[in-house]
């Protein structure tokens, strides 16, 4: 099976959740249901990988340390783009290089998707003007203030307007099982959620 | 603010979200709400730290790299005692350094607990014999048959009787936050709660 490649963005102060409820439901997805499956990569239908810019070793919030898989200099093509918050988004905000990285595998990916105050990065990048968006509740100002055509939208948990943005922290995941159900459908989204055991938060809210 | 010692253990093939969602949710804790207190760890009540065998690099599953900021030979004292699930739970029940560990650990901790199959390794540790425990739906045959004095339960996502275990995966989510309610009050849960903007799961199933 040609897996769907999930690269997902990490840095230092990077919130935990963030990227780790994606990583979780896009690493565990199976397209047939139970445990049996989930033994092994080779039923998985996402190759699921972590990118920093240039330095390898991360420490998340709290100081969780994480070593990415790949950098900005040797990452294989992304099809699902994770732009995670936290904290470490802010000295992101200037950094020319993430913002020139985050335009550029927007040009080639299927779908560029934010938790949380990833969504200040993408806004910076150019990728939300005139879009409908959200972010984590603490950040609604801060979106608003990046780039006034943004329609900013703080009463829901995933916002869909071309890119996928969602609200803060655990929203991500059920960002990710909304993408898993676009993909394959409610029964695979379903079954996923099953198997770790996550009440999704269907009404959106 | 002396903090409480958090320990996660973690080896390879640790599922991602047993032990990244209570790190979260420890991690991001805070006495006072809103999101100005947790830009800092100072206000943190919890100081959260990782613990592995003997190697510091792990694979979680799905591939993720962490790096433990302890192994068994320099961890500091441990006050809360997370045993995260996961595939990799299996070969480690055969593992008498580790199983010596979790007892010893549990000679001085305040709080023992397990997400997922971490159940497990604390039933083969001898922790679970004669109590209330549960684990993943698909391991409670396992869970039985490490030993017949445990009375699995299967219908509730966190079964508190001494020793605290929780159901599968996202479970784990919810015990921290039964914990942390159990040591603050109710408004510090909800408060962080709403600030990882996560549904809890109230009505324990």
């Amino acid at each position: 099976m040609k897996k769907i490649n999930v690269g997902i963005l990490i840095f230092n102060e990077v919130e935990v959740l963030d990227f780790a409820g994606p990583y979780e439901v896009f690493s565990r997805t199976r397209l047939e249901k139970g445990a049996e499956s989930r033994k092994s990569n080779d039923s998985a239908p996402f190759k699921v990988f972590t990118v920093s810019v240039n330095d390898k070793t991360i420490k998340a919030t709290g100081g969780l340390k994480v070593i990415s898989d790949y950098t900005f200099f040797n990452s294989p093509k992304i099809d699902i783009l994770i732009i995670p918050g936290g904290y470490g988004t802010r000295p992101l905000l200037n950094n020319e290089d993430v913002l020139n990285w985050i335009k550029s595998i927007s040009n080639d990916s299927e779908i560029i998707s934010s938790v949380c105050t990833g969504s200040l990065l993408l806004a910076k990048a150019g990728l939300l003007d005139g879009k409908r968006a959200t972010t984590h509740w603490g950040a609604i100002g801060a979106l608003k203030s990046i780039n006034k055509n943004i329609q900013v939208i703080d009463n829901r948990r995933i916002v869909n307007d071309e890119i996928i943005t969602s609200a803060g922290v655990s929203s991500g995941i059920d960002m990710a099982f909304m993408i898993v159900e676009n993909l394959y459908g409610e029964q695979v989204a379903s079954d996923t959620a099953k198997y770790i055991e996550f009440h999704r938060s269907k009404e959106n809210v």
